[in-house]
């Protein structure tokens, strides 16, 4: 018996900051698949050496194209801004290599004034483009949701399959104290605030779960309805600047929300209540409920209890990792061992290198993608026009 | 020095009923104050005659009238199904009586295919009824929601006195599989369904909580200015009856939504998620998180993790309570020591009767009780109509 | 029918200090029975006057004989130093009182280098003088131990009542970073370090579960055998100075054990870990977990999570209590709603005063307190002689 | 630049049980390094077709001298019963093979009557005897000890690294409802009960923990110095057979404990408190607790919170794997995602694979697995005599 020879991936990495980081590190842990990290562009030369000397990248580029054009490359990983996503994904399809898009796969991405029933209709052009682009080409389009991938998550649906009966409710939630980066507290390059940054995971983790629930039960993927939904600004109120000075981030120079609430329906009759907000002090909340005629499932992505430490002073632990957005490392805490594993980013880097070298679909796809834009944005128009939106006629 | 007299406060009950037991028992723990249960009415004469024997009323009555017309009695406790509490409120306080209602206050009580509006202004109109009855009849409404005096709620309450920070947003909910009793599956004796029967407690502590806030950071009240809301009959979809033989309770003859969620905007910009079930397995759940722009509390009235208990086999604990409507004894559970405690009657019961002995108000009032009637049927009308309902012209 | 007259119980608290707040406290709430603080002795005046004024007690003294010389006594309760507890329990007993003694009992109180032996035997000899006073007098003996009364403890009671099965194994600690009282840290006044002031709880829960057990399942108590134990003085190590500037309290002036741990035997075979310790951060810890052939119960009297709060900065809940030793208020914490209830206290004055006014003995003995003792001394013994005690002899 | 090779180790499996499994799917997942299965080796032919199948090893063998003659080997894993480590290892050493050997390393096989200073001295001599060999034949010996790799012991481990401080306390138990194999529940097969089966695991993390802060702090590794300890077989009492009708599976022909508590003092005088025992229902425990004195860390590797389920009927989540040993599937559980990831096995191979390819000493060495021996002996000889063990001559 011959040991099968191992297939290789040859991945162009375009961006060369935190998401790459997260993104080669999984690359690295990936096995049964040999991957290549052929090229990294960045805008800033520097930090594309830096990051291959770090992660053995064989090329740097500054422009993107540059590894477009190279034969060599299979796949093409965009860790850049959202408002880039997809242009980028579309001249990558066109130039026949796969794609990696992080979550949210596109957007509306202008004047914050602009009116929400364009910004849905132009977000859906968006996805539509990038899907259109990919399926002209060929090439698979991988849509980095890790939450599809986070173990929680995986546990869950094997769970609800055992099970044999339906998820009636989701109940859904990413927040933190806020983002740091400024083009995600902007309309014109974030494409909104707390739902499509931080809800899009929650939103997308249920989804996944109900297509492939009806997948299983009716041979058809379950899909969303309506959505209603509320936005606020809880950090731009009369009562907020006296009593915080400083633990939110979001405060200065956002024009985007800090908080979403959506209640959505399943052409099943089920329900789902997904929220997110940046404006959450205690470090970052993963988490997604699960309830079902038969069972009931709780995925504490973040925070869990697998380890609680406890120092007395914030100093104590200034050298160690904690958890994300955590605002002081004083008092109990819930430092996660492991935080990209717990997360889902090496499970999704192997689904989709694997995907590639085995010819099949990854389990987070474009169609998943489409309709996490057009929830959120339907809850962009809902919440605008204080009133529930049909789904069905936009997916 | 010599002993103050202890101050008595005599008590008519009116219903024997599962509550009632609740309230008696909580009387029967108060301290400081002399509790005297003159009459218990019952429309069964035999379990009124069985509860004052358990609970030493001195006087059992078919007819709360009886009641009413005794001059020893200070307080009627109206422990009568939903679509009751209005027209004996209303009584009891003609004849000078102070009321204490349990939660909540009234309804609409008539067909399910009532239009919405109509709902939310007959509701209004029973509670304006009572509450000018008290008014001016000059006696005390006490709104029995236990919530306003549970431990954790309470707790929250002066922990965010403590930091002088403002609550940004509320997450609360109680849910568990459903109720047994007939009269709260339908419209017309139960008043609609999860939202009116089990998110008035979360919701009452959130109105309670945020009030209790502005009071103190602006010397008024906040108030809650909009609610967007979404209710489903979760037990009676197409996938449903296949999966699920017999764990939920409100399959059977109801008309009424078994899940409902709320999102609601204060007038200072802050906001609240309050959602309730009748379709969750696994035991009540009690829950009301505050986040704030300096703190965080979370409320886990139930479960928490106080005692935790495991047995191999359903029939082990079979003598002893778990916790309510848990489906199960086996596996893990989160066994309540006192549920009652850790759900606030003593300390409700307590305060009724301080307030009425001292002469001052409680801290559940019949205010708090109106602005959950107007929350809930607006919540209706959001979800029938589709659409957000303003709260100011209903406050 | 005509109400009972309410029992009446006069109080002689002696001592004003910090657990006899509690005790006053706990008085206050209690039902039923009619609780009078007749007088409260202080060797500082002004400490008992001040005392009198929150608590209503009737008459103020700086000798405990002036109460033992007032027939209106009904009870006398020591909530003294450790060392005072057995001579003025046998004056009060031989005075015609009730006694109500706080935990431990008694002990041995001289040199740190003492043999055990001889502690061992002189600790004995002061708990069996107490008993025999009380037993002469036909006076009742309340051995103050809140464990007994803590409402998981007791609901742990009642689950394996419930499930007819045996406890093969008690695992309990209680723990925190040190007392500041003086007197607790040297043994001439109180009497040990680590298991004698804080073992003595989880101990005296485990004695009490079995013993329970026993009359339940055979017919008499199930007892203690044997004890193997060390202790140890882990704030007075080399590696210690250096790394922990301040934040454990045993450090300066104890020649008291800051930890113990002991693994006892049952005569049925069952075993026991009891531990304590004055070197642990992070608040204190309340904990006892009971494994079963049947059945499984944790008991998290401190710290559960029926509250969690969060604060970035330690100030910010500068204003309200969290929980008993917590170095900081910063990061999550488990704030206590009520520490005494969930400690036990008020149950536990309940159950004294009405065994007095109703002629029946207290959950918690002479008996208890005195195997207590037994086990903490056989402990010291074994720890320094490094072997194995047995107790059988001793009990 | 060049992509480097990638190293490859070729691995020998010895059996194709349970463990053997778990680590050729840990094989699975190295990255950095080509793990080829050379060999399996089952004394049952058909295990190891099977095996070879399942996981792709080239070769099978009834006897594992085959796989040691054999040049194209790097390394043995030794998957079979403890009593057959010993001189299987050292047959792989003067085979010149690098040996894997799981926990624990050997032991003493024999009666149960024998005097426990005899298996003290012949388990020692037999772990000088493989820890010689491989030494002599200078190959390497990873020992299988997978805590040492569980991410919150190394989670933990970092945190204390990083707040510089001393572990002062230990508290640790490895415990379920018993093992099913028969060749553990005897001394002449398993070398002990729950001490040398459970308590090996958090002993092993335990000593690893102290020693490596010794390394960081001091320069040498902290050693333990004594134990003191009890055992018992909770299974076999008067009350247990008529309480316990089958939950646990120790009851029928064992001759070793099922419960073993130690009590271990450090030469920086540092204690810890480990645990173990075969009778406890509820699913397995894996728990570290490390308090120091700047900072406290709880390793729950399981159960913790990652994940919660509920089912009312056992039958529900018939078809996906829980926990180990849970007894039933109802009620609340707490399912791994990932049980093996949790419980270091992955990341245990990984380090193996690493180390023989790198030439470095692996994290989990022989010398630590001759400390373990030689506490759980020592224990062994301490509950047999009742007293007090030093380790220092025996280490």
């Amino acid at each position: 018996m011959e040991a099968p020879e191992i297939p290789r991936v040859r991945v162009g990495m375009v961006g060369a900051g935190f998401v790459a980081r997260i993104h080669a590190e999984a690359y690295r842990q990936v096995h049964g698949v040999e991957v290549e990290i052929s090229w990294v562009a960045a805008a800033r030369p520097e930090r594309a050496v830096e990051f291959a000397a770090e992660f053995g990248a064989r090329h740097t580029a500054v422009d993107a194209r540059v590894i477009l054009a190279d034969p060599a490359v299979d796949v093409v990983d965009l860790c850049v801004p959202t408002h880039l996503h997809a242009p980028l994904a579309v001249e990558a399809a066109k130039a026949g290599k796969h794609v990696i898009v992080e979550k949210p796969l596109t957007g509306f991405f202008g004047p914050a004034a602009t009116p929400r029933a364009r910004m849905l209709r132009e977000a859906l052009a968006s996805a539509d483009a990038v899907i259109g682009a990919c399926r002209d080409a060929g090439v698979r389009l991988c849509y980095a949701e890790n939450w599809v991938y986070a173990p929680p998550i995986q546990k869950a649906r094997r769970l609800f399959a055992a099970s044999g009966g339906p998820i009636l409710r989701l109940v859904g939630e990413e927040s933190h104290s806020g983002t740091h980066a400024p083009i995600n507290k902007r309309w014109e390059t974030g494409g909104g605030g707390s739902l499509i940054g931080k809800a899009c995971h929650p939103l997308g983790a249920a989804l996944y779960l109900k297509a492939d629930e009806g997948r299983r039960l009716r041979g058809a993927p379950i899909r969303p309805v309506s959505v209603l939904a509320e936005v606020a600004q809880l950090a731009d109120t009369a009562a907020f600047p006296a009593g915080a000075p400083g633990y939110l981030n979001t405060v200065e120079g956002a024009d985007v929300e800090d908080w979403g609430g959506m209640l959505i329906v399943f052409d099943d009759g089920s329900v789902a209540q997904i929220s997110a907000s940046d404006a959450v002090l205690g470090g970052i909340r993963n988490q997604l409920a699960l309830y079902g005629a038969r069972a009931v499932v709780f995925c504490n992505i973040n925070p869990n209890d697998a380890v609680q430490a406890y120092a007395p002073d914030p100093a104590i632990f200034a050298g160690e990792y904690i958890t994300e957005k955590i605002e002081t490392k004083a008092g109990w805490t819930f430092p996660q061992p492991d935080e990209e594993w717990m997360t889902g980013y090496p499970q999704e880097m192997q689904d989709f290198v694997e995907s590639l070298a085995l010819g099949r679909e990854p389990l987070s796809t474009g169609g998943l993608a489409r309709d996490v834009i057009a929830v959120v944005y339907g809850a962009y128009l809902s919440a605008a026009e204080g009133r529930r939106v049909e789904l069905r006629p936009l997916l």
